[in-house]
């Protein structure tokens, strides 16, 4: 038997890492504990599941803890909470949530990969039935149990972010009369205003209420039963309140073993994914994410960076070697028919850290003019002063705003200036694109300022 | 008044270079023959206005003669032919073609911009009509003129490439009967022939033959007009063919004048598009194009190179300083619902240069599996064998296609590895992504082999 390898948590992160240690090692001893009843499950199509868009919960699940143990000799232990590091002693303890028994498990190497939790502040009413957050499977299982039995007609979204807005879009196609309350005064917080204003465009053009700056004050119900948000200005009833406010690590078990925290009170880890405590590793929602652009750690907990963490962790626990090279910050989302795209750094972040930009923006089409069906894109650029290398962008439109976001993303990691993208040598045909495309264009532009 | 600037050749590269000199030299006097008699129009449109999917040829023409004329001060003579280049005498003579007189006209700066012309092989019969090539306007309005008049049925298509494809889509959309021959033992010459069977299933499931292996031996008509196309082994009858095999460029005059010329008989120029005469520039279609990934000079003529030497061309021309960065090799068309990309090297462009390679294949989805309406991506990385730097990719499929080669070509540009493509932070939801993307999919797998 070789070594042994404990990891918490049995999602993106967690799971990449186990798969990965197996890989590298034919002999090690991989234990998996999760404190939930469903690994590995893709957390980003939750607002398909509850919008009906996907039909099954299963569809969502990559693989079952049956498999893990057959095909990778990993055992996971499902309804399993450690409850507890002892670094010194390099164990684990673990609370079987179904029995309520408790264990000790040593390890060589450990992971967490303990994921986020949805904020949810202690408003008064927040037991109320009917209102949720929205996390994991069981959150979105008991939002549909919700939806299906008690006769749902307005739905009240405190949160105008990615979840928020996928949300309004699910509880739309659903037939509910939608309102998002946000406390700022746009939604889509990531993007700067005039980009933000038109995702709030198609909400609004599609019947969803947007209420902005607006700050709950508590939750009303009746019967136990929530029945409306209150706010500073006004009352939004309500059968179903989502909390989507935002996402923040779940880092407790490792601050009280002593491990470092970073920003937002995520686990700090090096480029390796390594704490402080050297054989102790954490990746996903629980760490903090080394932002290239910036050159500092942020924390932006999404499952494209979760898988790669873990990955990442898994190959180092595993005796190899990988870097973490960083998020640029993209990200996208679809309301409704709009896509909203970003990468890097927006306006009001780069005049938060000081950095010296230039913007660009444009209004141009996915495609060449004389071709049918051409869509109009919104495309901002941020690039820096000096160097003019580029800083970020931010995308919008009906079609074809996740290529530019990538081919932008891809420029962002290699460090490409505003002018270099008028050099690259993109595909071209008119059904999908004009012979300068729009990322192009808009580097001409700034290349005339 | 400023220095005289003559451009031969009134489309994309030629007008580029003009509009680029005006923005540079306001005095400067800047003169364009064009021996045709349309200006600066989308060549890539033309099978689709051919197809009827774009209803009028002006859609395809983005400005007019009287257009450069009144907002950028450029004098754009059309129907006149530049006749010779005098590169000791700094002058250029010119035919009047409705007049038929000549003229001399002396230049500080010359821009040769004549750009390509069909291959158009001296077969028996190819003097018929109803036997066309396809390079610029006058050919696409000659065959929509034949194929309204002459109550046209078959079609047979010489060449199986970017432009006999997306012909056979435009002649299928108008309802004729189509076959597509060519020499080669594949359509697509680009694509390796796995990639390329793609293409020719398509085509098939589609009702458009496809005839390989064929060599054209005479086209064969009756009383002037054609009524078929002879091969080695059998006959296609036709009431139009079409002769698509290939693009050459136009270099006679500068030939003539001493100018030195490179591959596939294009003019020679350094990364600033000039020829070896200081004070002569040439750009687009005659030219030869730098291949990045190659390291040696080309000839791969495109509407988005022409456009970028134009400029580079104009830049240079004008005083500034400008250099081309080189094509990768991305091209992307669509052939009905399937569209085929590539960048860089194909498999067998990579062993005719002795190029160390690996292969990756693998099929994949255009976005999250449990997302509807997912399409298969069919996908093919080529990367060097020692230093693991990309060096090609090829992509085949309905949906997502022109993202992803051009994100690969992003990466050519920048000279990342196949490693790199996994770190690359790539904007993810469901609709429009799998949390790795299909080309980090294929980077993982290469990492194992």
């Amino acid at each position: 038997m070789g070594k042994r390898f404990v990891i918490i948590g049995g999602d993106a992160a967690g799971m990449s890492a186990a798969s990965q240690i197996r890989r590298l090692q034919a002999d090690a001893e991989i234990l998996a504990f999760e404190k939930g009843s469903t690994l590995s499950y893709a957390q980003c199509g939750l607002p398909y599941l509850i919008g009906g868009v996907v039909s099954e919960a299963k569809n969502l699940i990559a693989r079952t803890p049956e498999e893990f143990r057959d095909k990778y000799r990993i055992e996971v232990f499902i309804r399993h909470e450690v409850t507890k590091i002892l670094p010194e002693e390099n164990a684990v303890i673990v609370k079987n949530l179904a029995e309520g028994s408790e264990e000790g498990f040593s390890y060589d190497t450990l992971l967490i990969a303990t994921g986020g939790h949805a904020i949810f502040p202690q408003w008064e009413g927040r037991d109320l039935e009917g209102v949720f957050p929205l996390k994991d499977m069981d959150d979105a299982l008991r939002i549909q149990g919700w939806v299906q039995k008690k006769n749902v007609a307005r739905v009240v979204i405190v949160g105008g972010g990615y979840i928020g807005l996928e949300m309004a879009e699910a509880f739309h196609h659903l037939k509910k009369e939608v309102a998002v309350l946000d406390l700022a005064p746009q939604v889509a917080g990531t993007f700067d205003p005039e980009l933000a204003q038109l995702a709030q465009q198609e909400l609004e053009q599609n019947g969803i209420r947007v209420a902005l700056n607006e700050e709950v004050v508590a939750l009303r119900g009746e019967n136990g039963r929530v029945t409306g948000v209150e706010t500073k200005t006004g009352f939004y009833p309500a059968d179903l309140v989502l909390v989507a406010i935002g996402i923040l690590p779940n880092s407790e078990l490792a601050k009280d073993a002593g491990i470092e925290l970073g920003v937002k009170g995520a686990i700090r880890v090096d480029d390796q994914m390594r704490t402080n405590r050297s054989n102790i590793y954490a990746a996903g929602d629980c760490a903090v994410h080394y932002h290239r652009v910036k050159g500092t750690e942020d924390y932006i907990p999404l499952g494209t960076t979760a898988n790669k963490q873990g990955r990442i962790a898994g190959t180092n626990m595993g005796g190899g070697e990988a870097h973490f090279a960083g998020v640029v910050g993209s990200a996208i989302m679809k309301v409704l028919n709009v896509a909203m795209g970003r990468t890097g750094l927006s306006e009001r972040e780069a005049k938060q850290l000081n950095i010296p930009y230039e913007v660009v923006s444009i209004r141009s089409r996915d495609h060449a003019g004389y071709y049918p069906n051409g869509e109009r894109l919104h495309l901002k650029l941020l690039y820096h002063k000096e160097n003019r290398k580029l800083l970020g962008a931010q995308i919008v439109g009906k079609h074809g705003v996740d290529k530019r976001i990538d081919v932008i993303a891809t420029a962002l990691y290699a460090g490409l200036t505003i002018d270099q993208l008028q050099e690259l040598d993109l595909s071209y045909a008119p059904p999908f694109n004009s012979v300068w495309d729009p990322v192009q264009q808009a580097s001409t532009v700034a290349g005339r300022s």
